[in-house]
């Protein structure tokens, strides 16, 4: 297995989980940057890492270097830095590898996950994966597996496009889970009534396609049930969302047939 | 542990699981009936209980009947049933109660899932169960955890809301899942990278409620990523779908603040 010497800039929620679980899988993570050196020194200790707030004190010597700050911080960083010949990586979902340009040897190493304080970095993380030249997407690639199972490689454009489905399938499914949350409050009755029902669905999907798994009463066109519930939600704006996402399931169905 | 004497009418896919749980959980399915003579046959060979075409024959012998057929059907049958004692059920979410009050014993018996043939009916269903007298109610308790760890009171205007909140929280997740398939199926991107991000996204809610697990641009009201979303979108549909439940969330992250 490969063990990387390897720079970190930033001490983030990303950043925090990416140097922990390398540094467990073996890799040695030699500085920890940030602009405050105490969030730097509180994970640089955690790594056995030397903790520093000043990218003078870089030392260009890791093979693998991770930029890993907030999206609009990392051109700053950059306009920083020194050229040098190691791996030069970014992890955000949103920015195009190009940005990285100026160093001969570059790439992206996204983790596809949203990340919360607590949570330990799961092997079962895809990482989205991109480089400059094969051997660098090679290097990345061994690097990627000696922390997750599933490693894609994709394109900029691709990890852009993953990150607007992600939007949908996600952030969107979550507030789907919001409406049901009011819904069900209202009307005093738990929401652990419909906890088993939000893993079966998602559950589904693990073995086969959305577009089969779909059931309901807009993917029967019952018009009779649509519109029962469209007459049981007081709420206009809910009632809108309803009207609104049954015509798109109808629409689907539609299409297919 | 109860063990009642069951009569059950239906044999379609809650029919069959229901019978199958219950039979062995140790109850005794004493005849199935449906209008389907095979079909009768099939169900009542694997619950050891004699198969029936024609309700002349029910023996109204059940300490228990569970009517278990179509919504649409429900009437039809009721019209066709003697007067009887014991407790006579049905397991339709959005049917009232009201509809069995010729029994003097009556009451809902409603396991909340979407089920599909195959799949066994898990221990983790939940029963949202009604009664018009205490000891049914007791006794449909009784049966509803010999066979499932989850049972819920509820009545029939519960019940109704409950079937609202799944339509969103399962049917809609569902479609957004489908919106990530084609976004990313458009760029050639396996939908195995965005499971574990669908799995994460139903695990949260299983300890915080949905409103504190949101995350993404409109949570943030980050206006920008959200135009970038607007702009990458070339399906009409999906881009109106995109503004409009983005509005939902900012507006839901606003009235909170």
């Amino acid at each position: 297995m490969v063990k990387l010497k390897i720079g970190l800039i930033g001490s983030g929620n990303v950043a925090s989980h990416l140097a922990e679980k390398l540094f467990k899988s073996g890799h040695c993570i030699s500085q920890v940057y940030s602009r405050n050196i105490s969030n730097a020194k509180k994970l640089a200790d955690r790594v056995n890492a030397e903790a520093i707030d000043d990218l003078q004190q870089l030392n260009y010597q890791s093979e693998l270097l991770i930029i890993s700050v907030k999206d609009d911080a990392i051109q700053t960083v950059l306009d920083r830095l020194e050229k040098t010949e190691g791996l030069v990586v970014h992890t955000a979902g949103s920015i195009s590898m190009q940005i990285l340009n100026k160093f001969s040897n570059h790439g992206v190493f996204y983790p596809f996950q949203t990340f919360t304080k607590d949570v330990v970095l799961k092997n079962t993380v895809p990482f989205c994966i991109e480089a400059n030249r094969e051997e660098n997407l090679s290097l990345l690639k061994k690097v990627a597996y000696s922390i997750s199972e599933l490693v894609f490689e994709m394109n900029s454009e691709q990890r852009k496009k993953s990150h607007l489905a992600a939007v949908f399938a996600c952030n969107f499914s979550n507030h789907m889970y919001y409406i049901a949350q009011q819904i069900l409050c209202e009307n005093h009755i738990s929401f652990d009534v419909i906890k088993p029902l939000i893993n079966e669905t998602a559950n589904k999907v693990m073995s086969i396609m959305p577009d089969e798994a779909q059931t309901g009463p807009a993917s029967r066109n019952d018009q009779t049930i649509i519109n029962n519930h469209l007459a049981e939600l007081n709420n206009e704006h809910f009632k809108k969302l309803y009207s609104f996402v049954s015509a798109s399931i109808v629409e689907q169905k539609f299409k297919k047939e």
